[in-house]
C-alpha cells in the first residue's frame, strides 16, 4: 500500500490530489516548488523509486499531471524556465519536483536542491499562491480534492 | 527546421537517433550521463524550451525514450539511481539529462549541474560503455542510426 515517505511529508505541503499523484507544495518560499508524488506500488506492494519503474499508464499520466502543473506553475508565476527533475538521492520515494524559475533567484542559474536551507512561506504568500494555481488547475480539469 | 544549440553539440557526442530524440553522450567522464535532445519546433519553427510546450505525441514519445534510456543505463552501469532532469536556464533548447549515480560519485547525493569542470571521456571507455548502451538499447528495439 502507498504510503507517503515521512521527510516528504514533513517539507512540503499537500494542495490537492491528482488522478495518480499527491501535488504538494515545498515548503521553502525561496522558490514557487511543487512536488508530484505518484501513489504507486511495484507488484511487491513497495515504493516506486524509478520513473521507469512505473506502469506505462502510470508513466502516462505522470507526465500528463506534470504538464499540466508546470503549464500553470509557469502561467501563475510569469517565471522564466521551469526546472523539472526526479532526483531521489536522498529520499527514494519518486517524487517529481517542478520549479519555477527566474534569474533573480538565488541560485539561478544553477539547480536549487542542496543550496542553502528552506525558508517555510509565510502563510499569506503562500495562500494566494496556492490559490492560484488550484484555479488555474481547476480551468484545466483538474478539480481540487482534499486529503 | 530543427537546428541542434552549438553548446550542446560541443559538449557531447551523438550516439544515436531515437524517432524523435537525439541520444548523445556529455563529453564527462565523471558520470555516466546521457542527453536527449526532441528534434522538435514550434508553430514558428523555433526551438521548443519546455517539456509542456511539446505536442502530446513528441511529450509522450519523449517520455518512451527516457524510460528506455533510463533502463538501459541503469542496467549496463549497475548504478544506485538514475536522476532525470530538464533545466534549461542556460541553454534554452529543450534537451532531457539522464544520469547515473552512485554514491561514491563526487557530488553525490547532490545535484551534477554547475559543479567542477568536465573531465573528458578517455576514448576506451568511452567506448565500451557506447557499445554497450546501444547493444542493450538495440534489444529494447531502438535500433542505431548514424548522424
Amino acid at each position: 500500500m502507498f504510503q507517503l515517505d515521512t521527510r516528504i511529508e514533513r517539507d512540503s505541503i499537500l494542495l490537492t490530489k491528482l488522478p495518480l499523484c499527491q501535488l504538494r507544495l515545498q515548503n521553502d518560499q525561496r522558490y514557487p516548488w511543487l512536488v508530484l508524488v505518484p501513489e504507486a506500488v511495484d507488484e511487491h506492494g513497495q515504493t516506486v523509486t524509478e520513473v521507469h519503474d512505473l506502469s506505462e499508464r502510470d508513466a502516462s499520466q505522470l507526465l500528463k499531471e506534470s504538464n499540466a502543473v508546470a503549464e500553470v506553475l509557469k502561467k501563475v508565476t510569469g517565471c522564466k524556465k521551469i526546472n523539472i527533475a526526479n532526483l531521489g538521492n536522498v529520499v527514494e520515494q519518486l517524487h517529481w519536483h517542478i520549479v519555477a524559475r527566474n534569474e533573480n533567484d538565488i541560485t539561478w542559474p544553477g539547480p536549487i536542491w542542496g543550496v542553502g536551507n528552506a525558508i517555510p512561506w509565510d502563510e499569506k504568500k503562500r495562500h494566494q499562491l496556492v490559490v492560484s494555481l488550484l484555479e488555474s488547475l481547476s480551468q484545466k480539469g483538474f478539480k481540487p480534492s482534499g486529503n
